[in-house]
């Protein structure tokens, strides 16, 4: 955050790291990039103000992978009326490289500090379903379409953020791009506050009721699986309750309660028994059990 | 150019393409990418904000290249007096990948549209003696220190070209990345004007001269090399030329008028004879000719 409120932020997505060819088409990688950058504006409550793309093309086909990661990049700006403002094309030998900068201007920025023992901890939509997504992916299995959908069109909620910000007190925020455990993780560090996120109220992407069985790995991905760019973020106790009917209309996405924050500090899952156990960590780009 | 002066850039490095290990370190090639960035604000007359740094580092090696990486873009920008503020870090599959978003501030952003016919040329500094050390590294040959200097350690006009706009009117301006022959070219598309370049008036990269002994492969180099990141500008006939002794006393760099607007289009070298004749592109990182 700079002065006048001007924000910025910046997501590098290469081919073979964030992305395969045989998984979705370069179209599709560049709407995901783009709404995955833009996520980035949506969790500091920020207005969109421009985007710039930098591109690592692959010789021999740098025109036609240029002009496909412009199109899905240009249909994600479109879709939250926002325009690419510019970039710079490079040659690359050998992944496709897609950087994202987004610009955006925050009257009051939204932070990861900044919440206090007795807020509640909110979440925009559902989580889950890219995560599971890419598991079903890597082991070769079909994507139902929903689920599909998910991973490859993701919603910055850029608009919803700024809704509730007009209306209620958001005490902190962070988009969901590592995962929720490593995600709120950041939000307890930065506020040096404990976050208790409840097992039962975690509203799982229902798109993974059919391709994933056991209930206990539909939460890991809900806890654990990145990349659902939904927003979680903290209010006063009793503050957000009466807007959630009303945000379901305007947005057709729910809101829900999935926590608190207390006195202490990291993040702690409470089960459907009550019990309180400690969570650790998200998705890491560069551990060995989650690499893609 | 955004609302309130507000102005952006991005620039891709990927090892293989914009620089080898066996070449120069990691450390250098941060400073490199950092400084060709910031050059970008030098062309429009910013004063610099921040600078963002998203790298791609290959499994095994992150935290050093990482490490390396931000050294060489700290002093970068410490060399202008600005800071880093934030950046994205991923896994690469292969290449070490650096994109360096830059942010400034231009009260009147010099644009390579806004130069006329009457107009003169100016440039900073020296030109060439990037693309010849690239060259020469290229054949395997050795560096003298003064061209591998030039190569690994750019000096973006940021304060020499805010320094000029206080003094004089400036046209219309552009770093030199490309290549001369070939920013000059932009400069003369978007103004709508012929750019004459005297071949007399050139200032050479005095480096050149033990390492490459003809002249018109020095010539070459100068109008054809990329990556000099010295500015070249326009201005009214007889404003400039009063400020260069002071202009090479503040900055230690000198400040050479190199030829003339005219109308028409294109960018046309004059050769010592008077002969004009056209030249043609710069730099281009996907030709076969000149990739690296």
């Amino acid at each position: 955050v700079l002065d006048g409120g001007l924000v910025v932020s910046v997501d590098l997505s290469v081919e073979g790291v964030h992305f395969r060819r045989d998984w979705f088409s370069l179209e599709e990688a560049g709407y995901r990039a783009t709404a995955g950058a833009l996520s980035d504006l949506a969790a500091m409550a920020a207005e969109p103000l421009g985007v710039l793309l930098s591109m690592g093309l692959p010789r021999g086909e740098k025109d036609t992978v240029s002009q496909a990661l412009q199109r899905g990049a240009r249909e994600a700006c479109r879709s939250q009326g926002v325009q690419i403002l510019g970039g710079d094309l490079s040659g690359s030998p050998g992944p496709v490289i897609l950087d994202v900068t987004v610009l955006g201007r925050a009257d009051s920025p939204l932070l990861r500090r900044g919440c206090r023992p007795g807020d509640e901890v909110w979440m925009t939509g559902w989580v889950g379903g890219s995560g599971a997504a890419v598991h079903l992916l890597g082991e070769g299995r079909g994507l139902p379409e929903t689920l599909r959908e998910r991973l490859i069109h993701p919603s910055p909620r850029i608009r919803e953020i700024r809704w509730l910000q007009d209306r209620v007190t958001l005490t902190a925020g962070i988009d969901l791009s590592d995962g929720l455990a490593g995600d709120t993780g950041h939000l307890a560090a930065a506020s040096e506050v404990k976050v208790i996120l409840e097992a039962e109220k975690l509203l799982l992407d229902p798109g993974m009721e059919d391709a994933i069985h056991d209930p206990a790995e539909r939460l890991h991905f809900g806890l654990r699986g990145g990349e659902d760019y939904e927003v979680c973020f903290t209010a006063p106790p009793g503050e957000v309750h009466a807007l959630t009917e009303v945000f379901r209309e305007v947005f057709g996405v729910p809101l829900t309660r999935i926590g608190r924050v207390e006195a202490g500090n990291g993040v702690h899952l409470q089960d459907r028994d009550g019990l309180v156990s400690p969570l650790f960590g998200g998705f890491d780009h560069f551990s060995d059990e989650e690499q893609r």
